[in-house]
Formats: structure tokens, sequence, C-alpha cells
């Protein structure tokens, strides 16, 4: 890279806490998938294998393998936590995650009726045993759309104090749900709410499966947001949105410890 | 796989008739799409090189070779015949079929002014030589949108009758013509008259290239529907719905022979 | 290819100044990218790396050399000409360029408020050094939509006169701006006036990342459009848009020295 003419934001390095890019796997070949984990694995903290993929997988430990030797963390979507449950099965579902070589799994609810107070017993439950990602909103865009700002935060805090190492804000592979609306809009006023709660940034993570939900969030909580359900082709775009080096947010970011951009051009005309 | 702890539909083993998935290439890379077949050809029943891209694609012959590998059926786009209807070039169409390894042909109309009878005609003349799959529905969407539900049923019942091995029901790769609206939206009343008709869904195939479609059709005809225009990154995706693993058919399907879900969930607040 | 059959346009070989096919690199992975110029390099002419990606991409000299062995010209986005001269590091963004072994810059003001005749001192100043190719459009919606076709015109004249080989027309990479609205639809009255306006077609290049602006520009201009902005998965659609081998320009274009086609077709019912 050749970025030291430039005034960037620095990113931190491998493993961080803030600025983490989490890339969902909807089912992509094998081959693929490690290309991708290979090409920028320092710029992917973690993958999620979204909802119940792991199970029509089947070289799913060609895919862990790849991960291990990119130092990337990896879970499944908490719809498989869901189905587990769903079938009387948790146990099944814990033993299933530790063959697997999991270390961290996801506990949600957004397919289930499970309060969040429930949701809130599986994470103190499996604290102990696994770091947690909790996840707050629902996939029924309806459904998601009746939470208020108010809940968000109460459940945000509350599976934070059940143990969850990091919560996720919902808004499913197409951005249509959770902190979005069913037209795909995001839910503005919900992300300021979220934001200026007090609650610890690096703690949430909000899925921004587009650009555009990406450039907003960046905007608003900065550069170093972590964000999720990443498209695998695109972990290059958001890092170039993180780095102000794409036009939506280039003249966002000057370096955190540099005087501001000077927009002031020279003219020849 | 570690699915024996779920109660899941239980899927046929290939070469099966009933809850067939078709890719379409609509010109992938060849390293690729071997990835694609090599990762999952069990979940593959056929492939289709879209339209007349199998001319366009320097290393025709590598893909094909993969597929035979992965015991998976393969054809060329409707549209490829129709082009060389409209250039008088029938019998070289045949030609270029038996030389390039294809056992079936699609015979179509989606875009040019062939009558139904017609392409009736051509599937009987081609019906000894290849397995033929027909297709109902047109490429243009305005013309799509005039054809009532009792001609889509009329024409596949003479498509059958004429010596079609699988009927194909138009939905383009974008999902918005056929069996869709202009605006993506699934004609409801429509498959709820195919799927009303007597006709045998095992001989129909509905083209569903979307998630919205894939879970309407899953959830109307069941999940052994037989789906095609899937795109090659979301076998694993149309595998999980048909399977109940993701939120939009998570309680949709329980075992064919085991009892329903049973959705109480335990509390704990 | 078996196409000696079927009337078609005739395609140009490379290096060809028509029909030319731009392909967008919007960070693919390795792997991927070299799959993509190695299935079908005689299909693209150069490939752009998008924006600031190269500076975000950890192993670029591997893409560059898959590109050379296959006689693809490159260049970087034209936003990181803009994002080195608004940190007024003009010369450092030359360098960057002539270390990467590019011989093509572009130079844009998409994103900075730099004047057309301020971009066209610094088209004049690199035109020496490099293959010059200039953009013009802006990539804000808003910005773009109150450009007047005869403002277009002016630039586009205005480049070429500073000594760009090349113009770009500004789509982005979603054809959501520039030649088309903030809702996707193309700016029909202002390509009709580029193409009456006596510009030579070939030193001009459409952005056109979907079908529908692939459609259009191809049926307006000819199939020997200049074409940017190609996803990489599209490349063999757009081949076959150019022949006639696709429903949409099924019947547009006959072989340019040959009887037009002859649609009337037989009839056996």
């Amino acid at each position: 890279m050749y970025t030291t003419a430039l005034r960037l934001p620095d990113r931190d390095a491998k493993p961080r806490r803030r600025g983490m890019t989490m890339v969902i796997d909807p089912g992509l070949p094998n081959a693929y998938f490690t290309d991708v984990v290979d090409s920028y694995g320092d710029l992917i903290d973690v993958v999620k294998f979204g909802w119940g993929t792991c199970l029509a997988t089947p070289k799913l430990p060609e895919k862990i393998a790849a991960l291990r030797r990119n130092g990337i963390d990896f879970y499944f979507g908490g719809t498989l936590f869901e189905k587990f449950l769903l079938n009387d099965r948790i146990e099944e579902w814990s033993r299933f995650c530790h063959e697997a070589g999991a270390q961290t799994v996801e506990i949600s609810n957004g397919a289930i009726a499970l309060s969040n107070a429930d949701k809130a017993h599986y994470i103190r439950r499996f604290a102990g045993e696994f770091t947690v990602i909790s996840e707050v909103g629902f996939k029924d865009p309806a459904r998601s759309e009746r939470l208020p700002p108010n809940r968000w935060i109460e459940f945000i805090q509350q599976d934070l104090e059940a143990g969850a190492q990091l919560v996720i804000a919902e808004a499913r592979e197409s951005g249509r749900s959770g902190i979005c609306r069913p037209n795909g809009e995001l839910r503005y006023g919900l992300i300021e709410e979220i934001a200026d709660s007090g609650i610890d940034m690096t703690r949430v993570m909000f899925e921004a499966p587009t650009k555009e939900l990406q450039v907003h969030l960046l905007q608003r909580i900065g550069p170093h947001a972590n964000l999720g359900n990443v498209h695998s082709n695109e972990v290059i775009g958001l890092e170039t949105l993180r780095l102000g080096l794409r036009a939506d947010t280039l003249t966002d970011f000057a370096g955190t410890d540099l005087p501001a951009v000077d927009q002031e051009l020279p003219t020849h005309a």
C-alpha cells in the first residue's frame, strides 16, 4: 500500500475491538470462500455462516480451516440457535457448535416468539462456554418496525448485562428489516438514539449489507464503527469507505491525529 | 451434516423428479463455475447455460466436463433455439447441441412470434432425439402479463402432450416477467391456478431467481417444488429454505413423516 | 464458437477503438479476478480498479500481472486522482501510477469542486506522460441532474481538445447518477444529444452497469458502443447483447454485411 502521502484514518490492527468487519457467508462455493479470506484476511474480523447454511454445506471443515489460517473468528447465524430451540434440542446445538470448533455463538430471537428476557437467559447460560454474540431486532419487517428505540436500547443493555460480548443490531442480509424499514431505508432516528444512549459503541455491531447503510453509519458513528453482514465482494469497498477513498466519504475522515483536510483546490482556469 | 437432531423434510437423492434445482449460468468465469458445481453438486440437478451465452463462452467444454463429473445435466437456453429458428437454421441448432454433448434441449417462444401450437410441433419433432424441456411465458413483461392463467395451463398441457419431459414457467433471470409482474411481484393468482389445475407438479419447474419467489413457491407447492433460474451463489440458500433452516420457512416444513413442530417454547423469565 | 450458421454482427479484434468493454473491479478477491480475465480476456479491453480500491488491495501486483498476460489495459478510478488532489499530493499520485505500471490514468471531477476547465488543465499536464481517460458527470445525483446536455457536450469536447484519448460518461457503479437519474432511469434525452452532437463515438465510453442501460445504448449507438463499469460476472452477458444472442436484442443487429434477418417464421399449426 502507498498511503503515506495521504491523510487517512488510522486503522487498528487485528485483533481489534473497533472498526470490526463481519462478513456473512450465505453459502459461497468453497474455493471462492477460501479466495476471499486469503485475499484480504487482515480486513475481516469475523465470518458469520448465515442462518442454517452450515447444515447444508457439504465441506464446512474446509472453510473453517481457511478462516483459522487467516486469524478470522466465525460463528453460525442465530437462526440455527432458534431452529434447535424450536425443536427443543438446545444441548445438541451446543454440542454441534463445539464439534465444529466454534468458540463464538450467536443467540437471537429474530424469527421466533422468545422474549428478550428469555433470550438473556440463554446468553447467561452459554456465556461461560462460548464467546456470546447476541442480536436485537426481528426478521419480520412489520414486527421489527413496531419495536421503538427505547426498547432497542433496553434489549441491548439487557444482553450486555447477561454476558454478551457484542450485540448485533439486525438488518438481515437484504437490509430490509431491523434497523431498516421494509423499503430498505435506514431508521435514522433509531441510529441516533442508539449512538446517543451512552452504550459503548465497541460493544455494538450494526448489520450494514448495503453501501448506503455503511456510509451513513460510518459518518454518524465514525470510521471505526463495527459493521456486519458485509458481502464477501464488498470488503475492499467498505475498507475504502472507512479510509475516505471513495466518493461517498472522500472528505469525511481526516487522519485522527492530523489537521483537517484542506478542500481549497488550486485553480488554473 | 448434523441434521439428525432436527425434524427436517426428507430430500430425495439425485437423480430426482421432485425438489429439483436448476441453476442458470449467465456467463460465469470458468474456475468459479467449476467451484460451484464441485462444491455442491449434489444439490444441483441441472444447469442452464442462459440464452445464447454458450456461443460467447471461450472454454465451454471445460464447464461441460465439470458438470459431467458431478452428475449434473445441462442444456442451452431456449433463446438459442429461437435465434437459430429466426435465422432458419434449425438443423444447425440440433447439430450444435449434439456436438456439444447436450442430451437435453429447451424449446421456447419467449422472444419470438411463434404460436404455442407451432412450438409444440418442434417439441414433437425433437422429443425422439433429445430430452425436451419446454417453456411457457414470454420475456416481454407486457406481452406476458396479458397471458391469462387458463392459457398458461392450456400451453403447459399442450407441451406435455407433445412430449416435453418438463415445462418451465418463465420468470427470466430478473424475476420481472412471465409468472412475475414487471415490478417483480409474483402473479399469485396464476400460481394458484397452475397448482390447482391437476397438472403433475413434478412435470413443472418454476423459474424463481429471488428469495421472495422461492419462499412463496415452496410454501404453496411444498419443499419439493422444482425451481429454476437459481443463481449460482444461492444454491445453499435455496436448500436451507427447502429444509426450513432459514427464517422465512423456519416453521413451515416439519419432516414429512414426523409430528408437527411444537412451537411452544420454554420460558425462563 | 459455432456462430458461422448465424447472421451476427462482426466484432473487431483487440486492440480495438470501438465495441470496447471496460470492466470495473470493486475489490474482487484475487483468484476470482484472475479467473475472470483468464476466462474471457479477449472480451475485455480495459479494467478500472474502482475509486481508491488499489490502496486497500493487499496483492495488487498479482492482479496487474493477470491483466498483462491477457493484453488488458488498466487504470485507477478517477476518485484516486481527486483524493490526491484534495490532499495537494498530485506529484505523488503520478509517481504512484508510474510505480504500479499504469500506462493509463483517469482524470475526473466527479466528487470534488474542480471546474471542467481546471480538469482540462490536468488532462493537458499528464497527456504526455500517460494515456489520459477523462470523465464527465458528477457522482452526486442532484448535482449531476442539474448538468444539462449542452454542458455535457461542451465538457466532452473540452476534454478531448485537452488531450484525453477517451471520455467516460459517468453513471457510477450503481447506475444512479451521471447519465442516469437517482432512480436508475437513463436520461434518454441526454444520450440523444450526445449521440447527435457530431462527437466521434469511438472517443466516448458510456458507463452502463445494468442490462437496461446496455440494451438502450447498444440499440441507440449500435453494437459497437463503448461501454464501461461492466460487472465482472456480466462480461459474457454484454457480449451476447452485442451479438444479438439475448432476448433484448435478438432481432436488433443483423450482420453488418448481410441482408436483414427475416423474421417470418415457418408455421406448422
